[in-house]
C-alpha cells in the first residue's frame, strides 16, 4: 500500500516523533509512505513529498511538524471530499494517517464514512480529547509553563509581587492546573470553574497577611468570570473596561493582563501579568512525549497494516488501543475536579 | 495526630513534593507533623527536625530530600523494631508516613503488623515497583538521559563513531528503553533480555552499510549478556578480560566501558562509553514528577486522617489509589515487552 | 568592620553569587557582614537581616536575591542623606557595598561623596552600564531569549508565519542584537537604530519569495519607529491606531503586539507577537553569571578591605578592575554598531 | 573566489555558527563556497560537498558539524602538501578557512607557508589556545558541567556524600574552574596546580567537622597528583593501586574514579566519581557560543574578502581581531592563577 501522511491543526511538540514511527514501522511493514503538506490543504492542492527512511532521520527531537500543518477544513472546502478521493486515487494514495485534532480526526471521520481508508492519531497540546487519557505535546508544555512559573518565583520573591501567568487552554485547564500543581501556583483559574475576581483577592491579601510577600496566579487564557461579578452591589460594572461576553468570557486582550490590573487595583500590591503564548507549543519534545509520539505512531502503522480503518490510537492507562475516530470527535474532556482539588491545597 | 515522616533508600526527584503535600494537607486536616532525619535510621536515633509550612516552603522544585535518607533497615538493627515503637511513643509521634521503596516498604510492612499506624508512599527511581503504574523520578531521570542521548548524537555523526551510554536499571531496564525510545537509540539493551553482542554489532555494522556513520547504543548498568557469549566456538572465552558473575552481570567496571572496548574490536568502528551515573536522579523534577509526588502526597496524608493503615498511594490509569502495603513489597516490575517492541521497530 | 550588604532595582540572575562571594570572602578578611532588605529602603527603615555562612548556604544557583529589592532612592525621601548616616551608626555598620544599577549606583556615589565608606558592584540585566564590558544577568537573559526564539521557529516553521519576538531593553538594544543572532532572527529592531517599518516588510517579503515560509523578527522593548513612519505621503497616518510619543516609542500596549499586527496587515502573512517579560529576568543563572557575579563579589569584598572607597567593581577584557563608583552613572553603553553589522549580514 | 570550508579535531559546539556566518557573509560577498568533509583529510580525498544556503539553512542551534571532522594531519601523510595544492587545484578552490584547533591551524600555518591561500578560525572546547581570550564551545561545555554539579549536590545533601567530578581539560583546567566556581565546588584540581591529595582529604574533613555533610570536588581529566603523594613516610606508594606516569598523571582509568576511592579510603566519607565524557561537547550551543562562533566566522569571511591570508580570526575584550595563524601554535593558555584564587575563596 502506498500511506499518504498528514498533520493538521496547531502545531505540537511530538507530531514529528509520530510521522517518524508511522514511516519506519510502515516501511517495515512493506508499505510505502508520502507526505501530504500542510494538513488536508495538501491533499486538496496536491502538494505532496517524499516521505522515505532519509527524510525522518534526524527529526525525532525536532518540534514542529515537517509536513507544515494548516487549518483548512475539507468539508467547508468546494467538493472537498470529491477532491480528496480524486486526488488520492490520482497520486496512488490508497490509504491516510490523520495527525491532528477534534477537527482534522472529524474530516478523517467523515472521509470514512465516505468509503475512505483512514487511520487516525490524536493530537491537542491542551490534553482535552476525551478518547485518550493523555495527548503528546501536553506534557512538553506543561513543562515549559512550570520552567517559566519557576523562573517568576523569583522574581516574585525579591519585589513582593503578585505575578499572573497566562497559559494556554480555551476550553479546558489541563495546562494550568498541571504546570500550576508543578509550579506551586497559589491561584489556579480555569475554564471549568469561572471565579469570582474577590475571592482571588482575598486568598492573595491572606496570604500577604501571613506574612508571604509573593503570589503566582496562573490562569488558563479560557479562564471565565463569574457573571456576577461584572456587576457590584450599586449596579456598575466592576470589571468596568474590560469587555466579557456572554459566556464570561474577557473579550479584548488577553485575561492574564485584565486581571493582573484588577488585582492591583483591588489588593494594593505590585502585580504583573506574563503570557506565555507560543513558546508553550514549541521546541524539542519532553521525553514522554517522544515517547508517546512514537508508541502511537507505531500503533497507528499496525492499524493500518491490518486495515483496521475509522480507527484511532489512543493511550488508555499504561496501554495504547485502537479507538473509534468518531469517539475523538465526542465530548470535551475537563479537569478532573479530584485533581483540581489536589491543587487547591495550596492555596493561599 | 502528630504524624513522623521520613523518606528512605536512594534520593529521587519528588521526595520533596511529596513531603510538601503530606505537611500541608495533613495541617490543612488539623494534625501536626515532624520529620525523621536520614529514614529509618532517624527514628532508631531520636534524629528529629521541624516539619512546619515554614520547613516546607520553596522546597518543591528542590531535587534530593529535605529529611535527608539512609538505607538503614530497622529489622537489621538490635532490637530494631521494639526502639521504634519506643522511640515513637517517648517523642509523641502517633503514626508514620514512610516514603521509599522495596525496602523502606517492607519495614513499613512489618512494622505495621507489629501494631504501627504507618502508611506508604512508593518511591524508586527505576520504575520497577510493581504496585503502582509510574512513580515519581523516572520521569526526571528518562528525561536527563534523553538530553544527555541527544547531545552525544552530535558527537557521534560529527566523528561516525560508536556511542555506548549506560544508564540506571539494575534490576528492570524501564529507564533504557524510555529514554532510547526518546533519544533514537540504534540499540536497547536491558536486564530482562540477555543480550548476544554479535548480534548487537551486526545490528550496527549492517547501519554502516546502508551509510549511516554513526550509532547510539543504551545499556542499562544491570543488563546481561547471554552465557554463551563468554565462550567461543572454540572453547575460548570471547570476552575474555571481562569477569561475568553467575547470572551474566559483569562484574568489573561498568559494562557500558566494557561493552564499548567489545564493539570498537568487532566492528572496526570507533567506538566511545559515556556511563551517565548520579545526574541521572540528581536536580529539580520534572512536571509530571512534581505533579505526581503532590498527588500521592495529597492521597498519602487523607490515608492517614481517615486511619487507613498499612496502605499506600499508587498510580493506577490515571488515578490514585490505595494499596496494601504488602503489594509494594511484591515481584519486580519488569519492562513490558510490548514496549520493547516498538523500541526493536528503530534498532539498526 | 562591619559590613552592610544592598540590593536595588530590578531583580537580576546572579545577585545571590556577589552576594555570597562578598559575605565569604569579607569573613575570610576578618569582617562582620550584614543583610540590608530591599535595598536602600531597608536601611531607612533599620530593615537588617543576618548574613553570615549560613545565610548564604545554597543561594549561588538560585535567581532574585536573598536580601530583596526595592527602587527607593535615598536622595528622594526625606533627610535620607542623613538617616542612612545615622541608621548606619545606630546599626553599627561601618560602610556598604551596594548592588545596583545607574540609580542604585547614583545614591552610592553621593553618600560617598558625603563621607559614607561605600564600595559598588554594578548590576543591570540590559548591559547598558558604560563603565563594565558585560554585567551579570545579562548571559541568562539572553539565553532565555535565544531558547524563546528556537522554539518559535518550530512554530513558525509549521505554519508559515512570521513570529514577532518582544525582548527587554528600553533604552539599549544588547538582548535583542544577541538573543537575534543566537536565535537566527530575520530582523533584530533596537533603540539605537529607530525603523522604518515598511522596509522591515520588504526584507519579510523578498524573503518569502525566495522560498522561505516564515520570518522571526526580534524588538526591544524601546526600540522606535522613524517619525516620519508615523505620517504616509498622503498625510495621514501610517500607524493609525497607535499612538507614539514624540520620540517615536509605542505609547500603549507592547510595541511587539503592534508591531505584528502591522505586519500583518501590510505583508498579508499570517504574524503572531509573543511578548517574553519577566521570564528574561528570573531563574537559575547561567555558569557565566555565576562566575563574573562571583568574581566581582570577591573583587568587592577586597576594595573593602583595603578601604578603596568610592569604587566599584568592574569587568574589563578578562579581567575585573576597580572604577569610580562615578563613572557608573555616565553614559549609557549603547549597543556596538560593528555587532549590530554582524547581525545585519543574516536579515532576510 | 571559490572558498572551500573545513573543521578539523574534536566536534565542539558552535562549528556550525562558525560555517553559517562564513558561508552566508561570503556569499554576500560576492564568493562561492564549497565544503570539505572530515577535515583535512577530506581535501587529501576529494570528498566535498555543496555549501550554499540551503546547506546551512537551520544549522544554527545544532550541535556539531554538518561537514564531519577528523584528526587527519596533512604532514603526516605522504606528499600531504603537495596533494592538497593538487587537489585544492583540479577541485577549483581558490582559498580555505580551516575551523580547528592547534593541530588544524599548525596545517594550515604550514600550507600558507607553503603558499596556500588560507584563514583560520581557532576552536578548542578546553579554552587553551594562547591567541584568543576565549573560544566557542567553551561557555557550553562549562555550562552542561555545571549542571551536572547542581544535579550531584542534591543527591550529595541527601545521602551525606562526597562526589566527585571530572570534566574535560587534558592541559589546562579552565572547564573545571569556572565549572567549580558556578557550582559552588569545595575543592578544584587542575593540571595546572599538582595537588597533595592528603591536603584535599583534610578541607573535606574539616568542612564535614564543621556540620557540612557533604563536599564536591571537580577535577579535570589532566589534574596531576604531587610527584612526593605517590609515596608516604615508609617509603611505601600511597597510591598502590594507580599508576602514575612520570608526570604524574594517573595511567589507567579515569583519575575521577581514583581519586573518589582514596578520598573515602582517608576519610571514611562515602565518595561517589561522575565522570563526564562526551556530553560535554555534545548539544545545542550556548547564546555565547553562537554569538561568538557567528562572529568569528563574518570576520574570518571578511579576511577572505580582504586578501588577508595566514591570519585567523579572535575574540580579544569586546572585539574581534585579526591574529597571525603562526601565534595559534604557540604556548598554551592556562588557567590565570587570579582566577584560581577566587575558587580557593570557596574552598572547604
Amino acid at each position: 500500500m502506498k500511506i499518504g501522511i498528514l498533520t493538521g491543526g496547531g502545531d505540537c511538540p511530538g507530531l514529528n516523533a509520530v510521522i517518524r514511527a508511522v514511516v519506519r514501522k510502515s516501511i517495515q511493514n512493506g508499505h510505502e509512505t508520502i507526505g501530504i503538506r500542510e494538513g488536508w490543504r495538501g491533499i486538496l492542492q496536491n502538494n505532496f513529498m517524499p516521505l522515505d527512511l532519509d527524510a525522518i532521520s534526524g527529526i525525532l527531537p525536532r518540534g514542529g511538524t515537517i509536513l507544515g500543518t494548516s487549518r483548512t477544513n475539507v468539508y467547508k472546502e468546494k467538493d472537498g471530499e470529491a477532491r480528496v478521493i480524486n486526488n488520492m486515487k490520482q497520486a496512488g494514495i490508497d490509504c491516510l494517517v490523520a495527525i491532528g485534532g477534534e477537527d482534522t480526526l472529524g474530516v478523517a471521520s467523515k472521509l470514512f464514512k465516505a468509503g475512505v481508508k483512514v487511520v487516525g492519531v490524536p493530537k491537542t497540546i491542551d490534553n482535552d480529547l476525551n478518547a485518550t487519557d493523555y495527548t503528546f505535546g501536553f506534557d512538553t508544555a506543561v513543562n515549559i509553563a512550570t520552567e517559566a512559573i519557576d523562573r517568576l518565583h523569583t522574581t516574585a520573591e525579591s519585589h513582593n509581587r503578585v505575578m499572573v501567568v497566562e497559559v494556554m487552554g480555551r476550553h479546558a485547564g489541563w495546562i494550568a492546573v498541571h504546570a500550576g500543581i508543578a509550579g506551586g501556583a497559589d491561584v489556579i483559574l480555569i475554564p471549568e470553574k469561572p471565579f469570582d475576581l474577590n475571592e482571588v483577592c482575598e486568598i492573595i491579601t491572606k496570604r500577604h497577611q501571613r506574612g508571604k510577600t509573593f503570589s503566582i496566579v496562573v490562569i488558563a487564557e479560557g479562564a471565565k468570570i463569574k457573571t456576577e461579578e461584572t456587576v457590584d452591589k450599586d449596579g456598575s460594572l466592576i470589571l468596568s473596561d474590560v469587555e466579557v461576553d456572554a459566556f464570561g468570557h474577557v473579550k479584548l486582550g488577553g485575561i492574564g493582563n485584565v486581571i493582573a490590573k484588577e488585582i492591583e487595583k483591588r489588593t494594593g500590591f505590585e502585580t504583573r501579568a506574563t503570557v506565555l503564548g507560543y513558546i508553550q507549543r514549541g521546541g524539542s519534545p519532553t521525553a514522554f512525549d517522544r515517547v508517546l509520539g512514537t508508541r502511537l505512531g507505531v500503533f497507528a502503522a499496525e492499524l493500518v497494516h491490518k486495515g483496521q480503518w475509522g480507527y484511532m490510537a489512543a493511550l488508555r492507562g499504561k496501554d495504547i488501543v485502537a479507538v473509534k475516530l468518531e469517539e475523538a470527535v465526542g465530548e470535551l474532556k475537563t479537569v478532573d475536579m479530584e485533581l483540581y482539588k489536589v491543587a487547591e491545597t495550596f492555596f493561599g
